[in-house]
């Protein structure tokens, strides 16, 4: 029912990964229940089902970039909607079953893509361990906790959960990397404009591609609407055809977001609405104002004067 | 009283000029009041002032350009408004008093832009003739009637009113030279689309001009609006400030054009609207649809598919 | 022969207009033989036959806009280039064969020209007197001198050849109108850059007006030359078919410049080059720099990197 | 040395993946030494330290899309040039240790990517079989040789490999799903023009989405340089900052598209050249040519039609 928190949650899984974290920070889910998912397809699954009310999962993030899987989900079977974003700071801990110095780890459990955003501190810090590929950060701490390796690179959230014992905090190459979680519902009318939102979208181009994609931008920038983000991603039909996820600021309850959405559906082959939501900020910055000419006002003015042309008045 | 035909009509005289030929093909005027006016600023006070209920005025010739006149008038000054635009193809004749030989005629009156477009043609056919200026078509017959010159460059409608020979048809430099001239009312409802429209606006931007006509062509570009004409004329304030003439394809009424003005009307200094009117075709020919996506039926879908978002739906 | 200063001018007659006074501004002109011309293609002609080596004619005004004669001119017959342009402040004087107060004048000979720029001004200062329409500022001042008139509103270079008394001046509805003149010559190398230069086309499109506008405005925009003036004249064929007069920021010389005319060469379906030369400030103001990336160096150094890169080095 | 064919390849490891079978469609690698490599940092750093002359890894997949450790390394350490692309069809096996039937099989070795690709197929053919991710498709190929799982998802190559029997052929939900590879070396001379070539780039924008992105596409636009792949990735620096790789048609020795390289080079914060090399089509096509106004030509006709203008000749 519209309105109504969701109660029933789904994450990503397994427990005690960066997902886990960033739908704690929900108070609806901390106090609702939360069930993991095997896989994002799953995740996403259970909501189109019904068996969930929402989903989170990762969209991105800023080092590894979009995640894949996600992305194709959202454009393939029944439509989903995002209701909220999610941003998480990434911070590694590098952990063991009992504390050891550094010098003495020979083994590090860890997920390809934490390995790779810690490439340089393992160099620096642990340069003759051997790092070992795992399919999740939480298997990284569990075959810690049994001894399989000297240690697992994890999230925090792994530690408590496999008792393990952390021998760094913070670790990454880069101190200021995030991830961005979208929770996901069934559609429904849209949460209401804060000031500060993000309308996602996902619009299919073709052919010309440099034509197209002037076309998309052009109905964007003449509405002043600005993007946060864009991405790619190969509809699987051949090389070179694709499906672009905009992330657009603004709601689409304002007059310049929907009438640069009515543009974008009558030139694209298709184009998906994939949600406004309020804009997660991890330090508070001031909403940026529509520009000149493009405020509701100036389209409720444009469109009086309109009226008065049509009618003579 | 919109709706009501237009009874009296006032025009750029004297009588006896292309413009009271170009009304005379207009049946209301034929059968209603006609009054020449003095000049441009003149008839258009007429309307203004309620004296007449329509002026008659020249907008355009293919071959001198825009009235800078009719022009200067449409944008000062309380509005008015087209509301039918007439071509008239433009063809002098040479007559005198009397029938002569061309080689006896040694002076010819001629308004500057008659015997501009007829300089090749008088070259050839009366080398030694002196061509002298006067100060309109009807003037030039009226000179020559009076014996003042041996012949005169004018109207077909000045050879009866002036009892004139006509010494040679059809005299012009290029066969298909035609002027445009506007009808021009107080302001009310445009009249009903036809399928066939123009639109006619004047815009004024300033400053960066790349940039701001740029713009203003990217507000139609993206529309679909097509431009039949684009004049510039100076504001008067001072050199490089600009007032665009523009004549747009299609009807106030349709959706493409009234999103085209909506936006034309937030990005602009002014925007004064001159009308939606019948395009006059001289030969007929089918009119154009609009473009893929940019049909009031495509407005339409998109207009609702937008509703059902923002509403949940 | 290039570089060789002009010596004998012709100009757009007769004596005693505004043209005459802005030629004597020229120091080549004012030692030099001037000879009036009876209009602006005998002016031109003189020039493209060499019986002139430079002529001085309007080419716009700020009331009264683009002077159509001059530009018609420009684009046909052989090339002539423009290589000074010289700015005048339009001030009209009132003048009579002698002494009068303002209440006593009945007619007025004025150019109508004149009389446009001025109707506000007569209105209310001489509101009896009957306005009558002469062929030149210079006639008007002749007519009124002999006589035929109480006054004639015309330049002040007109007063002191025809011994008038000067009524009233500064003759004006507004203060700061300007005329500006091209001094041309036969084609020959540009005058050398002074790091504030105007480069003046005509550029033919045709057909779909908005594409081509904006591929024409485009070329420019993507190398940051800047428009100041922009003037559409029909190009006789039919309604609807331009040719658009440009004057550009820069000068030829410069890399973007002559990439920008590059790139209007290869999509117009003619670029005719009327000129790079000096702008004319009658107050200073500082040149404008080019844009960032689209300096002479940054051209430059990215013609270096291209090369670099063809050749693997 | 430049020209010199390379002869010590390495390729995104291990032995018997489809980046094996890509290398060895080349001539010169299937006579030359072929060292796998553990992953695509290191082949591409045995090409910069001298190792290797050539590393092919794989760009992007039709249905997986990029491959971000590729595009990553591509813009981080010392610049590589691909000289050559090869599409190689995607083409799965289904393979056990001995001779099965499909219903029989009840656990199924496969890299995430291939069981992704395969989804629909594993579904309807066995689905009772659990799917366990490994980490490479060798790693597949291997484990069910070993006898840890019933069977594997892999390449063919990993089929005699590892004297594995076919379970199943051409196992695969797309039919045409395609990888491209990129042949790396050291920078040099591109290879030579052939017409159907391709130009690869990575462009950093920032800040202003629309307008930075719109000006990169404009650059292009004009030049009519078209984009086979635009690929966002993120700077790692905080969401919302980008780089681009976009593949163009044509090569850097053509006009157009080294005037284009020159602007993206003045309007982006850098432009790192990542190669032009033949197109590598697997059903012939006829290239397509310039747009009119834009072949080398034309190019070259209004060069030196400006430099005629500069020089006045």
């Amino acid at each position: 029912m519209p309105g109504t928190p969701p109660k029933h949650f789904t994450y990503l899984g397994p427990e005690g990964t960066f997902t886990e974290a960033a739908l704690r920070t929900i108070s609806a889910a901390e106090h609702g229940v939360r069930t993991p998912a095997r896989s994002v397809p799953e995740a996403l699954e259970a909501v189109r089902a019904g068996d969930a009310d929402a989903a989170l999962v990762p969209l991105e993030n800023s080092v590894g970039g979009a995640v894949p899987v996600t992305l194709d989900e959202l454009i393939t079977g029944s439509p989903l909607m995002i209701t909220r974003e999610v941003l998480l700071p990434v911070e590694f801990v590098l952990a063991a079953r009992t504390p050891a110095p550094l010098a003495s780890i020979r083994s590090i459990a860890a997920h390809p893509q934490a390995s790779a955003q810690c490439r340089h501190w393992l160099q620096a810090n642990v340069p003759d361990a051997v790092v070992v590929d795992v399919l999740s950060n939480a298997a990284a701490a569990i075959s810690a906790a049994a001894g399989e390796y000297d240690a697992a690179l994890c999230a925090p959230i792994g530690v408590g959960r496999n008792n393990l014992a952390v021998l760094a905090e913070k670790v990454a190459d880069r101190a200021e990397a995030v991830t961005r979680f979208a929770l996901l519902t069934r559609p429904g009318p849209p949460t209401a404009p804060t000031g500060d939102d993000v309308t996602s979208l996902a619009v299919s181009i073709r052919h010309d591609q440099v034509g197209a994609l002037l076309a998309v931008l052009t109905e964007l920038a003449v509405r002043g609407v600005n993007l946060s983000r864009i991405e790619s991603r190969p509809t699987g039909e051949q090389l070179g055809t694709y499906v672009f996820f905009l992330d657009c600021t603004g709601h689409v309850a304002e007059a310049r977001v929907g009438e640069a959405l009515q543009g974008l559906r009558r030139i694209c082959a298709e184009v998906r609405f994939l949600g406004s939501y309020p804009k997660h900020r991890l330090q508070p910055e001031p909403p940026v104002a529509a520009p000149p000419g493009l405020s509701d006002g100036d389209f409720a003015d444009s469109a009086a004067w309109l009226a008065g042309l049509r009618t003579g008045s």
